[in-house]
């Protein structure tokens, strides 16, 4: 019997059902790889470009699963969320796709960029202070005043489906991988990832990444008892969120291991792709870059795939420059 | 009868054998578009990405091309240049599938990740003064020690016919191009691209794009008569050379405009391009685009091939950065 704090968790079946809701509303992304990168990493990396995916992350991939489920009831009074990420954007332009309003609650201080972008969708925003019960009470009076729906970025069972379907993509481009590697944050990507390898292909391992600073994912899967995250202070904006119980149940239950690489590697190693491979990623999918090149996971003539999450960094502030000074 | 200036240049047939020859030693790139990139232009855009070539640059197809053409007495004692930028580092590396040594006279300010780079492509380096007569005086210096046999970047038919198989490749896979534009430097690739598109795809017109501040191809073509560059100001590094006797030739005959764009245009449109496509694309071919988004080349309507040259750039000082200091 299931205990009280189990929650159910997605099947692979619908994540396959996600994949085919959504797959002409997205883009299916190249599958990249480098000779010099397999070099250095002693084994064949696949990377999913999610960099190139619309809003330039795989968020994408969820928001329209999301947004697309919603009945029509649902849905008329359009959708709310707060986000200073790529999830903002996500959820605007899923929104805008459907026809229906979006509705950001972003921090006062979030880049201009960033709220041009989710402003550029259509969507309407509104401003709170930075502080996380801000931004919740902010997207209350929101949705009161609305009667949005919210989307949550992770801890909804739609996000995950629906992100689980960059894996499948991989698979079918690639089904003879050994390993899967993601980033973990919230855990919606790596539920999803694992969720949809363990139907895909059984015998291929999912592993998720972490930095140590904010290893709240790492500590809970070691421990068996989830873990807030207790520091903010990494270099990989996306990853500084804690697991719901949904995601910690997802991971329990699908992914092999987690481990953990330094600030230092991370750079280092979102550096080395861009030199290496031109193409931008995000400091956050540079964390299972770091993870195969520092030896946290041995690709010794594996075939490993990674899931490169994104695109979305200030061109004005690069991480090494900071790092330097 | 020709005249005394007219030198031969190089047919289609000779770009399709030397396309032919390299194809299994060079990357297929592929062609990306953008859907926000096309909202800006006004008309579809379909980028040759040869910043995904071996050694980062459409410069490794000519010098595979010379290198592999070369009669094995001609090649035993192996190939030599001088250049500080892509040409060098693909003249290593063809030289090393070939077998045969390679000889890099470079600059002593040269970057040192260039030299690293092409030291590990396992080159010998001839340090030189900066100055174009020492390079030049230190290039003979070790071609009469050695005997290897100089690999000119542009001033070479072989260089020429192997930089016109992007042109191929990028014509095969979109055959309904109405224009392709391409930067003019010393004009080896424009030269290449125009014979390409002379012969598979006559009605195609080939565009090149200079920087202002640079123009010594586009006062060539306006005139009709032949100008060295007068000033290497301009933040497009791979583009600060002198068209040849030859590639003027080849240009005459073959491109139906040339274009020149300011050095902000160059600027912002090369962070427009990372931005929105998360590619990493060096300064030089962020000409042509800034051409489409500044209305010297209008695309309304129209569906333009553009050669993306390279994405070799030192990630620590981004030209918007340091313009804008």
């Amino acid at each position: 019997m299931p205990n009280s704090k189990q929650v159910s968790i997605p099947t692979f079946k619908q994540v396959q059902k996600a994949y085919l809701k959504i797959r002409d509303k997205v883009h299916r992304t190249p599958v990249m790889k480098s000779q010099k990168v397999n070099e250095r990493a002693g084994g064949a990396l696949y990377f999913k470009c999610e960099n190139f995916q619309k809003v330039g992350a795989f968020k994408f991939r969820g928001a329209t699963h999301a947004v697309g489920n919603l009945s029509d009831e649902d849905a008329k009074n359009g959708v709310a969320t707060h986000s200073s990420g790529n999830h903002a954007q996500a959820v605007a332009l899923a929104a805008k796709q459907r026809g229906i309003p979006a509705h950001i609650v972003m921090p006062e201080n979030a880049p201009k960029v960033k709220v041009n972008a989710v402003r550029d969708y259509g969507a309407n925003i509104t401003f709170s202070e930075s502080t996380q019960e801000s931004r919740e009470a902010t997207l209350e009076e929101v949705i009161q005043k609305t009667g949005a729906t919210f989307i949550h970025p992770y801890d909804n069972p739609n996000i995950i489906m629906g992100q689980g379907s960059a894996a499948i993509e991989l698979l079918e481009d690639k089904p003879e991988l050994d390993i899967i590697l993601a980033p973990v944050g919230g855990g919606g990507l790596i539920s999803g990832t694992a969720i949809a390898a363990s139907g895909f292909s059984p015998e291929t391992k999912v592993i998720g990444t972490e930095p140590e600073v904010a290893n709240d994912a790492y500590l809970s899967f070691k421990t068996g008892e989830r873990h807030p995250v207790q520091s903010t202070d990494t270099v990989a904006d996306g990853l500084r969120t804690s697991l719901s119980e949904l995601t910690f149940n997802c991971i329990q239950q699908h992914v092999d291991d987690i481990v953990t690489v330094t600030e230092d590697e991370i750079i280092e190693a979102m550096r080395f792709i861009w030199e290496r491979m031109k193409i931008i990623i995000e400091p956050s999918c540079a964390v299972p870059v770091a993870a195969v090149f520092n030896g946290k996971v041995d690709v010794s003539d594996k075939k490993a795939g990674i899931i490169i999450t994104g695109g979305n960094i200030d061109l004005d502030h690069l991480p090494w420059q900071d790092f330097e000074n």
